[in-house]
């Protein structure tokens, strides 16, 4: 018998983001839907995939597959199917919130992966039509009509999305964000905001996962606990890199935030600190993977290593 | 024993109108989540509350509460929970197109139920963001995890709504409108746009408490029916009464989509013919009643002949 060839971080990722990018290009389509006889408009898939397709780092999908692997190293197709839908969801939302907050009158931002952003390219109604589809298609992914997926996961799924995304998540952190420019937070609040408009969708990244896998409790207590640290440490490597990386590797503007008056992690507790804080998130998320009692955490615990050591 | 007083479609309405203000008040609010400990931004809720509240007539919520009254005389109370649940969460699915719908880059409207538009109030940023929450509450509200809802009936309702209001439904049919100003469409591509504009959402209205009042498939097939036929006639009455209405009897600017050189029914079929289109519809609508074998259907019935004797 062939030795099966030595797990390596890179290798598990390729796999899995290959996976995840057929997934997504098969999903965004203007074929017609054989129920109802049409498909979506042209110009608006279009402008979902240009949103969606070749860039990122589809860090919200690895955590789901792996948060999902971790409990089910032998795990049936089936929920195998809904894991991959449900990446594939988690990512839809970060993507549809990319769109609307580079549009003009958010953040103005013309580059995004090195790209023109949805809005240059597509019209400030075009980006606001696809960002709103691409957040309904996350529900359609989790909600398959077709029997693949157990109706009761579904509806767990989407509640988890749902209130990641929405006003007690995501949405709400953008608008923290948007009322605090110019204002002196401090670190609590802060972390409030972080935790809404970044640290909920990676919170949710890993539950949904959990949800596939079928955790128990304790399991999701423990896979909760390094979500939470893992999305503040995220966010906090953010705020260290918009001061000390350069544009090109981060593909965006850097020093943005900075220019704009907004605070940050490095402009209240100092670069040195800050640091240190994104240390301190690694051994927690790390200690909560010890916690959970789960054999196979590998791949969790690389990518917590990965956003904290990450360069851009 | 006193005698009951005579049912009354205003009766039915005022009651069910009631029961959905209150529950939209209630749904929107920046009071703390208990298992969280923070709450929704109060600028995020107040543009919300404004969006939402206050005004509107209510015709999604009152198709769910409708249909699914017509399944369930006698219905248990936690599916009336779920009905009231999903029939202000397509509410909140219409109020956040029509905050989009508003912006600047899409119809620039600033009148909308005789009150300034979201974005004239709370700033472009602020609608963008109201809206985007919105449609994140609405999944919300259809997927409490307090066990008062069955999940796969959660999972249900998430997937008719996500289908509705996605690329394939009220997003894709925005996306043709946009793409279709100044071009000549026949009739059936006209019909397209509706059925994927407004019709989607109108019929989805149908379809939540059809799965609310757990319908057999020929009960949901007739419902279908029934949904597809309101859902034409609502828009084919819209474009009569934007060339025969006068502004202050609509709430928005009167013959704008003539001025905008927006294909209508009226500009295709003339206006004669598009009232006789309606009222065929409203047979329609009528007969899939009467298909349907349902014994309570006069509110559904009471419904359709609004929608096509309105005057505004």
């Amino acid at each position: 018998m062939m030795a099966a060839s030595a797990w390596t971080m890179d290798g598990w990722m390729s796999t899995r983001l290959a996976r995840v990018e057929a997934a997504l290009d098969a999903w965004m389509t203007d074929a017609p839907v054989p129920t109802r006889g049409w498909g979506a408009p042209t110009a608006l898939v279009d402008a979902m995939r240009y949103a969606v397709l070749d860039g990122g780092k589809r860090l919200r999908p690895l955590l789901t597959m792996a948060a999902f692997e971790a409990l089910s190293p032998a795990a049936e197709p089936s929920s195998e199917g809904a894991a991959l839908r449900a990446a594939c969801a988690v990512e839809l939302i970060h993507a549809y919130s990319l769109v609307h907050d580079d549009m003009p009158c958010m953040d103005n931002d013309v580059l995004r992966r090195g790209k023109p952003t949805v809005h240059v390219k597509f019209g400030e109604a075009g980006a606001l039509l696809a960002g709103d589809a691409l957040q309904a298609l996350a529900f359609e992914l989790l909600t398959p009509d077709d029997g693949s997926m157990p109706l009761a996961m579904q509806g767990l799924l989407c509640g988890v999305l749902a209130r990641a995304a929405g006003s007690t998540g995501m949405a709400g952190g953008q608008a923290i964000d948007l009322s605090s420019v110019g204002f002196r937070l401090d670190e609590p609040a802060l972390r409030h905001m972080h935790e809404l408009k970044t640290g909920a969708l990676l919170h949710a990244s890993v539950m949904l996962g959990a949800v596939c896998g079928q955790a128990t409790a304790p399991e999701k207590r423990a896979l909760s606990d390094y979500g939470h640290a893992l999305g503040l440490a995220f966010q906090v490597v953010d705020d260290v890199l918009d001061v000390t990386a350069d544009s090109a590797a981060l593909g965006k503007t850097a020093g943005k935030d900075a220019d704009n008056d907004k605070p940050t992690y490095v402009s209240i507790l100092g670069l040195e600190a800050s640091r240190r804080m994104a240390k301190d998130l690694l051994a927690q998320a790390h200690a909560a993977l010890q916690a959970s009692g789960l054999a196979n955490t590998v791949a969790l615990a690389g990518l917590a290593n990965l956003v904290v050591q990450r360069s851009h």
